[in-house]
């Protein structure tokens, strides 16, 4: 414990406007006892190829502007036979072409291959941030499959679970393999030894 | 003349990486008797759907930082039946699916409406920034055609011009009807008045 006059203890807030994405943190960090609060703040995400950068740079910004210990989480998909496409614009891409447009880049490729990862960085209004990458690793369906969580999960099937997508699991299926789950893991363990 | 003492006269400085873009916009500076220098500042772009306020911002901070009245462009290429994409990520695009990506998300489709919007912002290190937004109406064509300029000219053939792409017109040609040079004209109109 180094800092043990720190006055928030168990409790981190999550700067985001995506409930989705806010209620996955929170699940995982329930698991250790860390609890986390939404905020919203405008802030700018740059433009980086490396999601690391975007989430250090949001975060070290939401904290200054906060006062607050603050995650943010920033994720894309990379995929491999498309030089990483959409990666760091995921959303962006989510909100234009779309799924489908991602079926039609990939028709009669051979190579699926993917992953998403997930950057969470940390920060505590008075320290450099602190960053958590996670990944996993898996292949772009050739169909749109379930319904359930966001973005691209839909037609990502993951490596360690075959035959079913991110978006045919339940939060908590997905949250045992996720890369946000293994992001959020290592800041919760990191957390943990700094802060509690 | 609002600021007789302004130093630089009928030099300004054009923040970029990308030499394409720079020549472009000397030779158009140049017709209005405006001398334009390159400048490399390392800034990161913000992520925003809009490229105004892309440009904006780039040319807030990279006057801050260099003390010289700067002009920075963000431009993109919007195509409406993709939601505006790759709008402001053109740049990010073009390096991991390219131009045939574009092509096989356009295949079979009869709407090929599309227009490159380029935003001129300038900044003189004193005061907010301004600017210009220039935008050219085309199509995109059903296979690449040409190879001069850069970016996605191959696959673009202007309502003006139809018939021949920017990628198989000379710079001079492309320059009389460019998204750039009507947001280049406009901020040399405008400086002109307001500076020299």
């Amino acid at each position: 414990m180094v800092r043990n006059h720190f006055p928030y203890g168990r409790l981190v807030f999550f700067a985001t406007g995506n409930l989705h994405k806010f209620n996955e943190a929170r699940r995982v960090l329930a698991e250790f006892n860390i609890a986390t609060a939404m905020i919203k703040i405008k802030i700018s995400e740059i433009q980086d190829d490396d999601i690391e950068n975007v989430a250090n740079v949001s975060a070290t910004e939401s904290a200054r502007r906060s006062h607050l210990p603050v995650i943010v989480e920033d994720a894309g998909l990379f995929i491999e036979v498309l030089n990483g496409f959409p990666g760091p614009y995921s959303k962006y891409v989510h909100h234009t072409i779309g799924m489908e447009g991602i079926l039609t880049l990939l028709k009669n490729r051979q190579n699926r291959k993917a992953c998403f990862k997930s950057a969470v960085a940390f920060n505590d209004a008075e320290r450099a941030a602190k960053c958590f990458v996670g990944v996993v690793e898996g292949k772009i369906t050739e169909e749109i499959r379930g319904t359930g969580s966001f973005g691209f999960d839909p037609i990502f099937e993951p490596k360690e679970k075959p035959g079913k997508t991110f978006g045919e699991m339940t939060v908590e299926e997905k949250n045992s393999i996720s890369h946000r789950f293994r992001a959020l893991r290592d800041f919760a363990e990191w957390y943990k030894k700094t802060y509690v």
